[in-house]
């Protein structure tokens, strides 16, 4: 058997050109974030030319509407910061440096909502171990794109179909799974952690084998932002006819596209909607506009009413279409609100209606306001409800 | 008809936190970067508190082995900088301020290459336009999980299957497409833009519909960092068992499971290989390995040979697999390599090789080194040859 002696040098040139951030400061490579044994959390951020340094997490609570900091503390031009033990789940972060935002350079992992981009981790050993990849079977994500015949244009939609799913000749249910104003297809996949919550709901035999599509609402939009025609623009967060009666009518676009390319369950009791914000709002709508449809729906943080002066035939008769859409029968009303949210009390308006109305429904508060950490908490509380 | 008067308080205070950061210094939003009528780009960076700014873009020339950079000049606490007039292409860019790296927060396209993130944008009216999204059929990428026996672990995997695929009763030939060392199965789809130049090249007729198997070359990893049961942790470039024979001999689990699961033209005249750097290594011993398998073979800035001492069978009978491969007959064998790239001479030692076996090639030698620029180049000069 012969032996090859390669030159490494040429790879070690790459190597160090990689490394050479490090190399100019010396000593061992920066780790942030470090997550410690007693699950606080080590910040570090090699910035020799600073002379404030703060950093914002997800974790601290606001300060007079903005986002609350703490200064980190300068050891040898490298700032550091640590917390205190923060309970298990998934944290978004970013440091300002001398008044400019700025990402942690040492953490390569990043979640953007609508135009703003920061780092995450994940705290493991509860609600963070739902949100991190398991060593448990991994259903399959597509990016596709359908005709929506409704809105005369091509689109992108987000498909997550469960492990097994391609190999099995069964027929699945599906849940239309909606973002918020300011999101789309991506939405739910990379802020919300989708994928492994239902990968990891799945394994431990929670939830049934479903099919998620995750559509994008904005109907002006083909595409999140990077994804269309369009190019690479900056993403904003209000796009006109996000909440006009547009997506609910082009709705049905969605279901024929997802029913007629995979295997699933045609019918009501196999079909789950639900949104968090303007997505619960589509999915209110969507459910009560097409009455006999859904037999789950799932309100997460959601707007209830149109936002500004609407004219949409979608919002007209809200009172009789619950009505029939309680009298059609359905399996599951679920809202999810935070005692701290914007929303709250527009949704407990709802509620009253709802009451009103004698429409049955499981309503659950939790902590805290209008955040990706309650809507994944709602996610995976939703979810084990579904098709059972 | 109803109208609708809903509060945009609650709305707008969403709006103002995202915005906040433009608020705090008045005036018009920045954006950043701007591509200008005549192809020269601004960019803006707001750093009130920094003494030095510089930028490090893709289209300058390294300096010393290191980035090159430029001086950004502080109007106001924002500091600019315009390059000269640009060739189209996708650039990656980065700033350094006061010593220390970050990103552009006005521009959230960025993409990650090991462990370093930096911002792209893209100048069209040439190559730029292969690489962009345009108004054309748009394929499927899917991300599955799939079982390699031979390394007894489950693997993850990216797929690009052509625009009208689903709904067709055709098959397919298949493109089998590795990344470099550093890489995974992320790395084709988003630093090589492997989709966006398959939809165009197909949607101008001047590629074959293909499926695009982007595997992870690295066979101790399941999958991309993030992706795994690991966690999120830090990527390193080097990984072990990269260049031992591991990912060749378990190749046959690849091909295995795209032609059990997907509608496949499973024979040699419509199975290509092509690969980068480490890639493109792989894709020659594994074409001269199962010397009957493809028809079609591509290195892009390859290396040769085995990196340190490596034993393998894989790598026995170097020049009699070529022989027997050249024997068996093969459609293409295609060399890509930039006149600076650090593989250059083994490059030429193989083609050497290669001429004295009598083994026919097609070389194409252009500027620069071992670039994502090149790759992406080499990709879209290699597929319109392929299954014709």
């Amino acid at each position: 058997m012969k032996k090859y002696v390669f030159l490494t040098l040429a790879f070690c040139l790459q190597t160090i050109y990689i490394n050479a951030q490090q190399a100019i400061w010396g000593g061992a490579p920066i780790v942030s974030p470090e997550i410690n044994s007693d699950n606080s959390v080590s910040f570090r951020l090699q910035a020799p030319g600073a002379t404030e340094v703060k950093i914002s997490g997800e974790w601290m609570p606001f300060k007079n509407n903005a986002p609350g900091f703490e200064y980190m503390k300068n050891q040898d031009s490298v700032w550091v910061y640590t917390t205190g033990v923060l309970p298990s789940g998934l944290y978004s972060y970013y440091f300002t440096v001398d008044g400019m935002r700025c990402n942690d350079q040492n953490n390569v992992y990043q979640i953007r909502d609508v135009a703003t981009i920061a780092n995450i981790f994940i705290i493991g050993g509860g609600k963070g171990d739902l949100y991190s990849v398991q060593n448990v079977p991994h259903g399959s994500v597509s990016r596709r794109w359908y005709t929506s015949p409704t809105l005369n244009i091509d689109r992108r939609i987000t498909i997550y179909t469960p492990p097994g799913y391609e190999s099995s000749d069964e027929k699945y249910p599906v849940l239309y799974l909606l973002h918020g104003m300011g999101g789309d297809e991506e939405a739910w996949i990379a802020l919300g952690r989708a994928a492994q919550i239902l990968d990891n709901l799945i394994a431990q035999g929670k939830a049934k084998p479903m099919i998620v599509a995750m559509t994008n609402g904005n109907v002006d939009q083909q595409a999140a932002p990077g994804e269309s025609a369009l190019g690479l623009y900056k993403p904003i967060f209000r796009l006109p006819n996000t909440m006009n009666g547009k997506f609910e009518e082009s709705f049905p676009d969605v279901i024929r596209f997802i029913e007629s390319n995979y295997k699933v369950k045609s019918n009501k009791e196999n079909r789950a909607i639900v949104g968090l914000s303007m997505g619960g709002f589509h999915s209110l709508h969507i459910s009560r506009y097409f009455p006999e449809t859904f037999g789950y729906i799932g309100l997460f943080s959601a707007a209830i009413k149109p936002f500004g002066e609407v004219k949409s035939t979608v919002y007209d008769s809200f009172d009789e279409t619950l009505k029939t859409q309680k009298d059609n029968g359905y399996k599951l009303y679920w809202i999810g609100m935070g005692k701290t949210d914007f929303l709250y009390k527009p949704g407990e308006e709802y509620r009253a209606k709802l009451d009103s109305l004698g429409m049955k429904y499981t309503y659950v508060e939790t902590e805290g306001g209008h955040t990706w950490a309650n809507w994944r908490h709602y996610l995976s509380e939703f979810v084990p409800l579904l098709f059972k």
